[in-house]
């Protein structure tokens, strides 16, 4: 990675001003967590999205409010935390109209029904460029149980949330290079692309069984590599495990390389490691089990590794190949 | 107001979104409030800035991140919260240069320094646009104590914390329409529109002693009579006691007429309302009586004017001009 890329700037920039604040948990986790009362903890998590860049700058404006929404709550859910409510920014394009405003408001209402919460407060701006909207939501959590990507132990059980790679597919569908799939399947992908499903549901489990846990968002693979090199652990990945949807193995058939979704950024699902029993409740609950925490040693370094039929897969350039 | 103003989008849009949260206190507070332990509660604000909008273009970068963090403390000040630490958001145009995003975390580190809070948490993207900066605030005040726009009376005397105009000032002679200002002068003035000063000082005295509180951001009177029909009550501002400072003096012998200097905005300082004996402490800590709240009847709308020598000064268009 450059020297100048989001993580540097992060952690050469931004780390130094967290400095030792207990909410900032160092800037490693996603989220902040302010102490509450006796019983609970506030978990707070800010995520912004920017036309051009995150989504397409002719998406409707309800589908923009609604992934916006739900790219927050997916850093709450995964913490373990009940969503609450949120602030929002809007920066508006000079000559956005009021009815367009409406429509991002009904994508904001809708989610707010779906998951409970409320608009506590925020800033609303123009600007001479694209859209860009931010939101900073909070949730609950019982006091001193939010859980954090730390946490994992040599032995832990990997598991996922849900199916990989649609957000990924639906993003390729809209670039109109996605070959071999139904009408039906790459309206599928789609519209997981736009609004990723967020299991809310599954908070209380995770809270209760998960030993650390973190969403995925740049991709299954590189944020699994984070949670490994946080726990100062190996995650072997069986890419034989992870979840696909029938439209992925649809087009896995038609000549796509399924490391690709694994790669692919766009998830939302959450992305934890659990003991034996942890995993057992996980896995009933309607997680997956994808792979194993290893302790580190000259043969496994920290970081993940992606494994097919007792073959490691090597990354070369952004995609990966069998080695030879 | 046209139906599409800042204002009718919060009132039509975003207000239905609060729904009854007692956190989002209706959005009329420009802060929300958590409740916290038994001791204190969470005062929440959110402001952005935009490139081109809220600072020029080209302004040095320290300057923007210092601006963003005084215009967002400014609010949590005027509810009579201390400072405790912020989520931040940041939009960079592509191509920004590291060097540029380390002078925007210098600034950022300045305020931290002196306002004793910390970075807890945020996202940094890119925009193909020019750069949006938000801020998420908190601060804490004891429990059920922060103050709101809210709790004026009749009788209540009106109160700022200190000059009114410097921001006004400064940007017109940032853009080069300011006469008969020496040097210093202007340097003062352009000074006080990039950096407002905040008086975190004043959050425990305002506690203690102002019924209702706010800041001034979209021009005292402006923002005086936001105070007022929110209370169903008339303030009446004597705009002979509003505090100038003497480069604003300078300015109005030039020619420039007083009455800009109250409908201008950039002022960032506390507007506040107490009875006779708050005011008494109020003044002594520094802030300066400018009017007095009035019953609404026939004669006294709810509203505010501004009267000078006993006369009434009436709004036409943008400016305030004498009626025949």
């Amino acid at each position: 990675m450059s020297e100048h890329d989001e993580f540097s700037i992060i952690d050469q920039l931004f780390k130094p001003l967290a400095g030792l604040s207990r909410e900032a948990r160092g800037l490693i986790d996603d989220v902040a967590v302010i102490a509450g009362d006796s019983t609970q903890d506030l978990v707070i998590n800010t995520d912004a999205l920017v036309a051009g860049v995150h989504f397409f700058e002719h998406d409707p404006l309800d589908l923009v409010a609604r992934k916006l929404m739900r790219v927050n709550l997916s850093d709450i859910v995964a913490k373990g935390a009940k969503p609450y409510g949120y602030q929002l920014m809007t920066a508006w394009p000079r000559g956005t109209s009021y009815s367009e405003k409406a429509d991002f408001v009904r994508g904001l209402k809708t989610e707010q029904d779906r998951f409970g919460v409320d608009l506590f407060g925020g800033d609303t701006v123009s600007t001479y460029g694209p859209l860009v909207v931010s939101m900073t939501m909070f949730g609950r959590v019982p006091a001193g149980r939010a859980l954090s990507r730390l946490g994992a132990r040599a032995g832990d059980k990997v598991l996922i949330s849900g199916y990989i790679g649609q957000g990924y597919l639906g993003l390729k569908a809209l670039q109109g290079q996605l070959m071999g799939l139904s009408h039906a399947d790459v309206n599928e992908v789609i519209s997981a692309y736009h609004l990723p499903e967020i299991r809310a549901d599954l908070a209380p489990v995770i809270l209760e069984h998960a030993r650390s846990s973190m969403d995925v968002s740049d991709g299954l693979l590189a944020d699994a590599d984070h949670l490994a090199r946080a726990n100062n652990l190996m995650i072997r990945l069986d890419l034989n495990t992870v979840p696909t949807s029938l439209s992925a193995r649809a087009a896995i058939a038609s000549g796509l390389s399924p490391v690709d979704l694994v790669t692919g950024g766009d998830d939302y699902q959450i992305l934890c490691t659990a003991d034996e029993a942890g995993a057992k409740a996980l896995i009933m609950a309607g997680f997956y089990e994808i792979g194993m925490c290893l302790g580190v040693s000259e043969d496994t370094p920290a970081g993940a590794e992606l494994w097919a039929d007792d073959r490691r897969l090597d990354a070369v350039a952004k995609g990966y190949t069998h080695p030879l």
